[in-house]
């Protein structure tokens, strides 16, 4: 154990931030504020924080936003921080997933860098149109595949980049819960209610709200891609609309084999995301529910219990680390860790250098990735299990 | 916690029990014998260790055994214990698979009890043989799907049963191991090769070998049948015969999903068989490797840590435990758990009582199911993913 | 499982905050203010980081601080802070232990509210001359047993409280480490060669540094005062000049019995604090490694897993939580809890108002009875294991 | 993971094996059965098993053994065992402690070889005759301290004495109850009748029944006397006439410091004996509910999870695990391991060889040590926490 000064670098200057969504009742805004506000990198300075104009300023002046910056309609709010002086520099989009788009681009094409929740955007014709976007602004753009940012994920990432697995032959992910175990949504529950809503979810339910995330981290810490699925889709609760049981088959390009389970029908399950890599010299295995340890089992030995700034922990890990082992950083920290990394990608191209080699944060090619693997089980399900290509 | 008596009767009789295969140098053999004079209802008096006369008659005497009772050939021994005044009661089939069903087939046909290890034949064809004859004969057979002896899968088994879970919507399975991950088999180990060669395995490597332990354990206890499944078996170790790696969905008759999970390959796992059962009103989840918990989750309450003979232990569990709570049981009790309650009822046959209430083991028609899983599951497999029904 | 809105209220109006020590190269300074950011609450407006004058107005521009508000004399800090109209409104102390009372004690007798960290000061004959000054300048204190900050420890007192458990019979804390297993403060370490220094550290070593929190934390749940204890402090490392490990039995006034262990030299313990209450009704068990989890064992029931914002969780437990269960909250979010309660506090006070029963945190009394707790103890062991009234 | 035949030698001879108590409705005496069982080392042939004598018959009966040497008297069966030609070769006392030295030392005086439970005896008086009386008739004798026997437990004494610790500084070790949290002895519970009368368990209460299993495998494993300690007794229950609570300082003759905690009204917790030690190059824990693994943590290195027979696990271990890892083997084989040693020693006598440095069983002066501590901690206790020496 060592007790050194923090690695993460604190304040120097802010970025000045706006937030779409995130208003009062709301629960992923609080997340990304709290992100925010992790490193001191950013300063909330405007919102488009809800529809309702009463309520866009009540929440503004909640959060110490100048009423002056609280707007209503985001598409407002680019059009205008863009020629401010002191506008927003970057822009989180904290929306149920049918808003994301258009909000997105609002400010991709303002030359405003986003930071966006996920899943991306609702179909891949707009997660193309997306990605072409960013590339033609030139802007930094990242999707808050947030458990990407845990130390031990980015240590078992380094670990399997640098051939300590050897080749992996499989990958095992799930991403169990049980809070939609009973028709929640019909009780009026708000998160329930839009996230079993296609017109405001997209096509995916479980699928898009947490199989997109096993998906990413799966691709995220093996560095392989999947090259075709064969996936079972089901709503279990009766006037369900969208899926609420994934489970998947997956070959990856290099051979390797995985499966992947997503459900919110599985009592006893809070966000039991958990991850197992297998190559041909170890494995590892994490859960997200205990995130400070990482499982190492190098093939003959006794497996090993990583813990995060222990021993033998990575330098990619410990570059998100901010305090001594044993004392555990969680969610939020994870969660910060890719607000900082992009606002060092950010700050740096302000000032015309790149960090590409000295941060990590899911691209928005990532996201577009994902938009593609819901299709891809969606579809694959609807033909009853055929083996679909991504 | 109480430390009142055992509640496992020892002793009274002693059945006389023949074993085929298990000679020196076997690992079966000698856990089918262990199980056997756990609670001390068998004596081993007969035996055709080794179809070498030498190595015969040497574990034999080993053993205890009268060398006039050393056969190298099962034939001759079913022939001359069914007619010996004291001759074995029950014999158990401890060699590599394919000797299984005509080892089995001589005593049953010798109107013996068999114990029989797994999988019970290698084909389904061998399978409706044997089920017949054993029918025809009414002698008593089990095969040992030992899992099922452990106390806190029969608990499971009896919430379930009692409705405590609600209507079963879930079942993942899996069954890690990571002893096959290189070409074991070629370096002469004798276990490796016999289970990766399909002339003494049968059709399946690790589905045979541990995918049925995960099968058979699914539906004992959530009581469910599995209608359809999809399947991706693989061989990842270079020359190996079998597959080493499977991976199955599963839809069950009543709605239910699931996934199965079999592997040899995965570094850092031993014998990880893992259950977890998911209902409309609560899950469980068990271990092998931590054989006396049993989790309980009822909806919307924090989960439960049951123990073996502790709290809450169902009169199931009680039944088949010997020593207080926090006083762990292994995979020998729960072996021998099969063999008393076999015993228990070998015995009430003899005196002409039935005790089917009474006592739990996996019989003829549950081995039969394992070869139509396995023989269904290389199917689809064959098919690249096709349902195939069982 | 529930994703509501965070419940924790963010910003409104920031504290002013200034703080002594936590310049470059220090450890629990950045500690300190990621806590005080969790929940934007404060503002670091002024700060004597260093007594170096280079180093103290670099550490302040590192951090955002006004260069004219960074001193390099507490005192000087202190006396123009309090006559500047936007003053600093509350300071925090996160210099080593032997500059605590000076500091704390300029601010009080300032009127500024103070959070210091523990211990609070490095003899009970300077604890009381606090007690006092806090008492007569009425100013509002705070000393950072941060472990009383998590919500599950929040929980467990609550139960206790409620009576979940009966009557406490038995209290078992401890605090082992290993990060000091060698002379690591011959290596020039800052952190290992001021904690092992009796001039910055005071009187005790490893039971100042930790033994100290594991003290607070069993009164804390168990609502118990130590009546007596029998101590045998020891030290392991050649030359070291403080205790590095602690073993303490203690007596409590109402006939309940406790262990205390402390320890810096037990490899494999990175920050493992461990409590575990037992009752006559129940048992409770937390540790500070894997914060969001509490152990609650009714007599006679099986063990229950609380989670943090779970079933069952408690209110005062919900009232520090910020994200949904399953998405772990650590070690800084905690830490934010006592920052956060203790700004509630001084806003309150601000408006004439009072939160006692709304907020919790550890008074300038609890900080004099952990002074108490040390000195006693020491006594004790050099009385060969004398019981010792504290 | 190998699955290479068992390591456990079966069968050859058996040893004519008598047991003293355990009759009908005892709890110890069927686990000394199941643990001679086990690896076929013994053959139950003559019983004192009750004092009364229909109980002696039926109970004999129900065991197997001639009912003509079913005795009710153990001084009878001592006189006669020893003159028959098959008479019992090894004698297994199961009474309540008080009956153990008259028992033991009959059959010593027989020169009938004893296992003894523990503990001991009553009294060191006692406990000094028995051990010279052993020590004139050369037999073979040995305390069931059996944690001892389990195969983690023998690699962890391995690696101290290896060094791989490097100089032990600590040894912390603990076993909590519940089962004695009400006043259990009340409702006529036989097994907390006699633990709780002082006429029959000796001066003892929880000290005697567990709190000499902690002291014994602390010793074991650290391969360290202690020299002297502090303890503090304590009844909780009202009316119960010995201490049912127990912590104690010790400290070491090489200069280790540890702590012993003891207790019977600790609710959550079963059978949770813990030991943890620590060296100035590593730590090792065990506890004995999860009996498979070893912690291991070489200090500056990640904790490693040694399972029993798997990767790193040592010759000590292998010597007495019977199956592969990841098949958990538990109490009954851990006890089993007692038997086993203990036979093959008896063998190896008969045969005029001995197998002192192939067999690990507790000797009679283990015991002894194991009263010598109870004495010194009663004696500690009543002069409120003096140190005493052993």
């Amino acid at each position: 154990m060592t007790i050194e000064g923090s690695t993460t670098t604190e304040g120097h200057r802010r970025l000045r931030l706006g937030m779409v969504g995130g208003g009062q009742g709301a629960f992923i805004g609080a997340v990304h504020r709290l992100a925010a506000r992790m490193d001191d990198h950013y300063e909330l300075v405007a919102g488009a924080l809800s529809g309702d104009p009463e309520r866009a300023v009540a929440s503004a002046i909640e959060l110490g936003i100048d009423p002056g910056r609280a707007y209503t309609d985001y598409k407002q709010m680019a059009a205008r921080e863009r020629r401010l002086k002191s506008g927003a520099e970057v822009v989180a989009i904290v929306t149920p997933n049918h808003l994301h788009y258009a909000a997105a681009r609002a400010f991709v094409d303002a030359g405003i860098h986003v930071i966006c929740d996920k899943p991306l955007v609702t179909s891949s014709h707009e997660a193309k149109l997306l990605c072409k976007a960013v590339e033609r602004k030139e802007v930094l753009f990242t999707v808050t595949y947030n458990y990407s940012g845990y130390p031990m994920v980015r240590q078992a990432r380094q670990m399997v980049a640098e051939g300590q697995l050897g080749d992996i032959r499989v990958v095992q992910v799930e991403y169990p819960q049980d809070w939609l175990s009973t028709p929640l949504e019909q009780s009026g529950q708000k998160q329930a209610a839009w996230r079993t809503d296609p017109a405001q979810a997209g096509p995916g339910g479980c699928i898009g709200d947490i199989g997109t995330h096993a998906y990413h981290i799966a691709g995220f810490v093996s560095g392989l891609k999947v090259e075709s699925l064969c996936a079972d889709l089901h709503t279990f609760v009766a006037g369900r609309k969208l899926d609420d049981h994934v489970q998947i088959l997956l070959r990856f390009t290099n051979g390797a084999r995985g499966m992947l389970w997503a459900s919110q029908v599985a009592p006893g399950n809070e966000n039991a995301l958990r991850l197992r890599v297998y190559g041909t010299k170890g494995g590892l295995e994490w859960c997200q529910e205990d995130p400070n340890y990482l499982w190492y089992a190098p093939l003959g030995e006794p497996k090993r219990l990583i813990t995060r700034a222990g021993a033998q922990s990575s330098t990619e890990a410990a570059r998100v680390s901010r305090v001594p082992p044993g004392h555990p950083e969680g969610y939020l920290e994870g969660f910060g860790n890719i607000y900082t990394e992009f606002a060092r990608a950010v700050m740096a191209r302000q000032q015309g250098k790149s960090v590409d080699d000295e941060v990590t944060f899911p691209s928005v090619s990532d996201g577009a990735d994902g938009i593609d693997f819901i299709e891809a089980a969606v579809k694959s399900s609807q033909r009853n299990g055929k083996w679909v290509t991504i």
